[in-house]
């Protein structure tokens, strides 16, 4: 067996107790009840000892060194880098500064659940500078492990190849025009009338419409299901992929999107490369290429008038209501397309959204490549809602600063992968459109060529290239926000 | 760290690998689409490997006999002696021979699903030879560890401190009594007018009634739940026990059996002590012990007429039909009360089971002892079938010696479990009886003081003590089968 076969059946292995910690992470949120969470959370934790073991295990230098030495196909040679690179980000952080993280985070993380509700930026920020002390830390041992600056050692997690650099460009230009495209917008809707739908819309039939769409977008019900639970998410493995949603009577389009959502992501996943099942090279390529899988299902596909025209009328019928005015095409597509301002990120329309984003990638750099302090962090968040959504958050951390559960667990860098994602999915949109009438195809009902285009540029790929070469194969150049300006000023200004 | 403290930690990590196992066992028999089991197969067979190193590492001998030469407390001796037990039942078995009893029996249960629905007997016997080949090497290496017969040896690794001299003088009791018992109840029966329950019985209402009932028998359901899957059983982990039910519109009376049967199985499981657990003295005494836990809620409490007294009239109302007279407790005790030999162990009464058992049990034993082979297993079965159950099987393989799935995946010294848990669960209610009157506790809706006694007699023990200890302990002598032959006695001839 040659050195690459035998880090490919390390590296099975390890999928292997990867499968078992997605299935079990799942029935955790979606199945379990509460009296069995403290053995839950220990039998998977010595699942997570055993497999980062097993990733650092001390042979695993001496392999790659040898495999590298070893005639590999540019297929193969693909695949060692991303076991590597694999290797490399388990390896380089000592174990106690792991473990002290990991201390630190679930501490601040417990707490910061009681304190968001009370408005405690004072005990909560006590516990934030220790993670934030901790994630420099740790992003400092990257950084010289990569040659990468602090920030960008914890950016490449997630999005690998993403620059602080590239980020800035992308996101001042952004700046330079989202603002002035919101206040147009609003203007542009002032004078809509929207008619609310009125609950009850019972859980049952919600749910029955999530399957009949998660069905005509192709989710592979043979491989993977759709359950309840209080985040929605999407888990599991590429063969059996879990999505969650949580309904609320009240209002199905919440729901709704969420599950069309989760299906963007469900797909990726269920069409990633079969031949590299296992094997790091097969998986998903990042986290913003992750989420251009679910905004483009959910954004560019769902949220258009044309398939709000599929949407609205099975909706109509599935809750037996085709004669109420709120669930006419018109009116869902008035409150599918509604940009309005809002403290909250999770709430946020996709216009607003990368406000959200841009503000919090902002002070997480500056955090981590040590400008400013936990301390700061009120100050500038006020300043930066004002001034990207003319928002007061003035002493109110609740709906501020303490919303997101990043910080507070540790995550720093990932919050860029959603509107990278964003900007992704808007740019495969244009690439398409270049191809295909995807208007004609949605009013056909044939969605099979834009699932195609899809499993082709993007979820056959795996992680074979990377995120920038997918991008330049699949649309002719690199990443540029212009093709996000031009979809929301198409959809919000036409 | 003491050598036993050490074993301890050393345990407690197999139990979360035996946790994961749990929970992604239910989820493949209950949650999971056709299309996982691949992947979900392979990554089991891992979690084997890993779980399998781990119970049979090297230094553990050393462990265990440095722990015994230290001061022990009579509670951490018992401790020692079940995990050591454990330990000696995981590595007495060369590596080899494991994997080929596991590829043997795979191969023979995978075509025995076939052939069984085509009534093939060469075919299977013929992968069955190489089945019993393997076991009866198994059993000759576990006889020579431990002194036992062969078939004793098999017998202990289900019943530890069970012997075929005790079963066949337990079984040759109930040989002398059972026909002649079942044909008085037949007769006493013959002019009961049963009226059959008829269908729909809506599933939702099915399983509305099964929570319900769940809860009167004090299931936790913050530590467990009820979900479907082909085969009922129960599976989980203390904190988190999972039980399984089927659904048949057209009876509900065989899912609600179900349910309660598993739920004595889960409460066993839920009252195990928690002091002990992760640790094998923690765990249940036996599969037996196991049986007559669900047997005493099935058989011994809800087929009794008093709690048919509950049960019928909650069923009544569930299905909005208390006018039925086919749901009356009357005619539900006599549905729940009917005894008629038949072909198929799995649906057989509780009077006639035994027969069942104590056939397969006779020829198991001969079949492991060597006393004869695969190829006299259809006339010794023909030939039991009619003395036990005066029935004709006569070329009859599907019905008959085929039946079961425990000889083609390679589990002998099973079958006698179910019946000892038929008699130890009579014997605990003649031990109850002498101490409260159940029939009034059951009519005043106060189970709760028989609850207490099988948690303080039988599921706080766990392992702490051998099961005739509990037994003792418990109804003041060793195991009688007089009890299980009074039960049925008053049940059916009173």
């Amino acid at each position: 067996m040659t050195f690459y076969q035998k880090l490919a059946q390390h590296h099975k292995k390890l999928s292997k107790l990867d499968h078992l910690e997605a299935i079990c992470g799942w029935d955790q949120a979606a199945m379990m009840p509460e009296g069995g969470n403290t053995a839950r959370s220990e039998a998977m934790a010595e699942l997570a000892v055993i497999s980062h073991e097993l990733a650092t295990a001390p042979y695993l230098a001496e392999w790659f060194e040898r495999a590298e030495r070893e005639t590999l196909t540019a297929e193969e040679k693909a695949s060692l880098r991303e076991m590597k690179r694999q290797w490399q980000q388990h390896t380089v952080v000592p174990a106690d500064l792991v473990e002290e993280k990991s201390l630190a985070s679930s501490t601040c993380e417990h707490a910061w659940r009681s304190q968001r509700a009370q408005n405690d930026w004072p005990g909560f920020s006590e516990n934030l500078q220790k993670v934030v002390e901790l994630a420099r830390r740790e992003a400092q041992i990257r950084a010289e492990a990569t040659g990468l600056s602090r920030y960008d050692a914890l950016l490449d997690l997630y999005e690998p190849g993403m620059s602080t650099k590239e980020l800035d460009a992308l996101f001042a230009d952004v700046k330079s025009w989202l603002p002035e495209l919101i206040s147009q917008i609003r203007e542009k809707q002032t004078h809509d009338q929207i008619i609310q739908p009125v609950g009850p819309f019972p859980v049952e039939q919600q749910k029955q419409l999530s399957l009949a769409i998660m069905d005509k977008l192709g989710f592979d019900f043979n491989h993977g299901r759709l359950d309840v639970s209080a985040h929605p998410f999407c888990g599991g493995v590429p063969t059996d992929v879990r999505i969650t949603t949580r309904y609320d009577e009240n209002d199905f389009t919440s729901a709704l999107m969420g599950v069309i959502h989760e299906t963007g992501h469900a797909r990726y996943e269920q069409g990633l490369p079969v031949k590299w099942a296992g094997l790091p090279v097969g998986k998903a390529r990042s986290m913003g290429i992750h989420e251009s899988q679910s905004l483009f299902f959910e954004m560019q596909l769902s949220r258009s008038e044309a398939f709000i025209g599929i949407l609205a009328p099975l909706a109509a019928e599935t809750f037996g209501r085709t004669d109420d005015p709120a669930l006419t095409p018109e009116n869902m597509t008035l409150i599918n397309t509604r940009v309005k301002p809002g403290y909250i990120r999770v709430d946020a329309d996709e216009v607003t959204y990368p406000a959200h984003v841009i503000l919090r990638y902002e002070i997480e750099r500056d955090l981590i490549e040590g400008n400013i302090e936990v301390a700061d962090i009120p100050e500038l968040w006020d300043k930066k809602m004002s001034e990207y959504l003319g928002l007061n958050t003035k002493g109110n951390f609740t709906d501020g600063c303490m919303q997101d559960i990043h910080w507070p667990m540790g995550s720093f860098g990932y919050f860029p992968s959603y509107t990278l994602g964003a900007m992704y999915a808007a740019q495969f949109m244009a690439a398409m459109r270049r191809e295909m009438n995807i208007e004609n195809l949605i009013r056909e009902r044939n969605l099979q060529p834009i699932f195609n285009w899809l499993d082709r540029h993007v979820w056959k790929r795996g992680s074979t290239v990377s995120t920038s070469k997918v991008l330049q194969d699949a649309t002719g150049e690199t990443l540029n926000a212009q093709f996000f300006k031009e979809h929301l000023v198409h959809r919000y200004l036409k």
